[in-house]
Formats: C-alpha cells, sequence, structure tokens
C-alpha cells in the first residue's frame, strides 16, 4: 500500500483493545521520528516510550481519563528543548563535523549566526520553535504507525505540566508536546472506527497561484 | 521501499536542476497533507502551491536568496489560520455532521467545550496552535516526497510577513509557517548530497521509561 493509501486506513482510535505491539515495530516507528528532518539539524525534541502498566495508569488522570492512556500497548510522549542553549547548538554542529569527517569548527560561520539569531528571541520563541520541530517528527511517526498498521491516537488532551514532572522532564530541559498512543483498536467498541474520514476538500486545501 | 528507507534517501536538497515535476506527484504530496490528523480535526492550514517561474523569483528575495526556491519546480507554503474564530470551528464541525449523515447539532457539547477553551486564549495562541498542525502536515508531505523520491527542501528560512504580502495571505486570514521546495536534485553541484546524514543516535533519542 502507498503512503497515501495507509493514511486513509489510518484513524484517531478511540478505543484500544490492550494488546501488545511487537517492539520491533515500535522501534521502526521511533526511527522513522528520529529521521526526521529538523531546522539547522538541531532535532531539539526526544521520545519517551512508556509501556509500563502503573506508569500509563499515573498518566491518564492526568489525560482526562482518556482510555487510550492505558488500553494502548505504548505511549510514545514527543518533547522538545525548553529552550536553545550555547551547548545544546555546539553539540548538534560538533557531532556533524565528527561524523562528516570535517575539520573542527568547520560550520562555526553558520553556526555563530544561527546563535545570533536565537540570542535575539526569548525562552519561550525558542520552545515554540523545537516544538514545532517535533511534530515533524510526529508526522512521520504517524505515518510509520500507519504503514505498518498499526493503530495510533495522536493526543494533545493532557495537562503538559503535569506529564513533564510525572515522567521528570524538568530535570531533562524538556517538555512535553504531544503522544501518540500505538495499539490496536478494539472494533466493537469503538465509536469512531466506522465514521467516515472528513477531511477539508482539495479545493478549499490548495491554493493553487501557479 | 519502506517509509525508513525513503527517509534514509531522502536529505535537504541544497541545490536543485529545475526539472519539472509531474503534476500527479504533486498531487500526491498534497495529498498526504490533507489527510493528516489535526487537533479537533480544525484542520487550520492550507497549503499554497507554486510553479509560476515569475512568482517563485519574486520570493527568493525574501528567502535569503536561496536557489532552492528558483530552481525547485514547485513550492508548497504552508500557513496557518492566523486565529481560531467561532466561524471557523463551527464550519469543521458542520461539515463532519453533514458528511458523516449526524444531526445537527450532535456535536455541540464537545465544540462548546473546544470554543470555551479557545476563547480563553490569545490569538498569538491559537496561531502557535495552527502552526503545529501545520506541521504535522508538512512532516507527510516529506514523507510522501520520499517515498516518490522527489527531492525535497523543507525551508523555513524566509521572512514570513513578507511571503505573506506577497501572497495575499493576510486577506485569507493565513501566515506561512513553512516552504517545503520540491524537485530534482542536481548531483554535481549540491555540496550537500554525499554528506553522511547525521542523526541524533538512538540511545540518546528515546528515553525508556517502560
Amino acid at each position: 500500500m502507498s503512503l497515501v493509501e495507509d493514511l486513509q486506513w489510518r484513524y484517531a482510535t478511540k478505543k484500544m483493545n490492550g494488546q501488545a505491539v511487537a517492539q520491533e515495530k515500535i522501534d521502526y516507528i521511533v526511527e522513522a521520528a528520529r529521521l526526521a528532518p529538523t531546522s539547522s539539524g538541531l532535532h531539539p525534541f526526544r521520545i519517551i516510550e512508556i509501556s509500563n502498566p502503573e506508569l500509563k495508569a499515573k498518566i491518564q488522570p492526568v489525560a482526562y481519563n482518556q482510555s487510550q492512556i492505558v488500553d494502548a500497548s505504548h505511549l510514545l510522549v514527543f518533547a522538545a528543548y525548553d529552550e536553545y542553549t550555547k551547548e545544546r547548538v555546539d553539540a548538534v554542529f560538533a557531532q556533524q563535523e565528527v561524523e562528516r569527517g570535517l575539520p573542527a569548527g568547520f560550520a562555526n560561520d553558520y553556526k555563530n549566526m544561527l546563535w545570533g539569531s536565537f540570542e535575539k528571541q526569548s525562552k519561550d520563541q525558542h520552545f515554540q520553535h523545537a516544538a514545532r520541530q517535533a511534530y515533524i517528527g510526529f508526522g512521520l511517526a504517524i505515518a510509520a504507525a500507519a504503514e505498518l498498521h498499526i493503530d495510533a491516537t495522536p493526543m494533545e488532551g493532557f495537562v503538559n505540566d503535569e506529564v513533564d514532572a510525572l515522567l521528570g522532564l524538568d530535570k531533562l530541559g524538556l517538555k512535553s508536546v504531544t503522544i501518540l498512543a500505538l495499539g490496536y483498536r478494539d472494533v466493537e467498541n469503538d465509536w469512531l472506527v466506522n465514521m467516515k474520514k472528513v477531511r477539508i476538500p482539495k479545493e478549499d486545501f490548495v491554493i493553487n497561484l501557479s
């Protein structure tokens, strides 16, 4: 099946059946997010992978008691940098130089220009920018799950600060932005499973200026 | 090839060769973005499709003169709602009810709860939220281009306000957030084409709490 057919197959699963997803499939979905292109290659986000039932049960009340939190096999919490720091930016370019066999400092002009621009921004502007990059990875993880026909619920409905505290993300300089719940649909009990997928008609979605 | 293999194949093309991409392939990439899941199904973004050489030439100077802007076959400008309005939210739910054959007002409780939450937010918070949804579609368009082996450059490096003015987006209540340049790599002249793809090692990217 093509990506577009896979995207037609998928839907935001409202009720999952508790069945476990094989770890190699989870790894594949995470790998798609790891390969995401991000602004200047900064990749300012991480994935927190959770399958432990006790931990999922602790997250559920701060996620409006949604059933997918506990009925999913795995939760992938996408968390973005709370800010760009010089150390974080330096580390990305240093790694690029090493892996590409370039002399140290090869990208200094670009890096300094980039840092000069970040320096003028607030911590919140950094976070908003980092969060957008996380959503690119989120999109790719959604595509990968659809390709494997693993059901997935993209979730923003949770109290970010509470999830951050529960997972200790504040200590890591990360802030949760979204969750992808992965598992298998409960066909008997999911009100959305047989509903028509509704999207904006193409003629309204695309503004063709060519 | 699998999605992960396609993502390994792709890279942020720095020099394109001017060759045209067939319209059906552009349509396929746009379709992947149209099928993106978004918060509450609001789909608060649009794609502006541009292949006209004169228009691309006008965009180039407000995009730091990057060559891909004019050497790409097509530019897809992703633009998000500048804010959520009651009319926009109402229209989404009305369309859902019609297409799903549900009675008018079926989703009113949910819609009113959602609107109540938007009402407490600033216009900028609305836009930031809408922009994140656009990045999900952006991720899926990147995946679709990779699947077709169409080269793509994800670009944030442009002066958003200038692009908005040039394309008349302000009059449509939209703000540009990112551009996907689509075309074919110029293998002889792209400094990045043979560089190793660098990403965060999996052990640093994933925080496994299971």
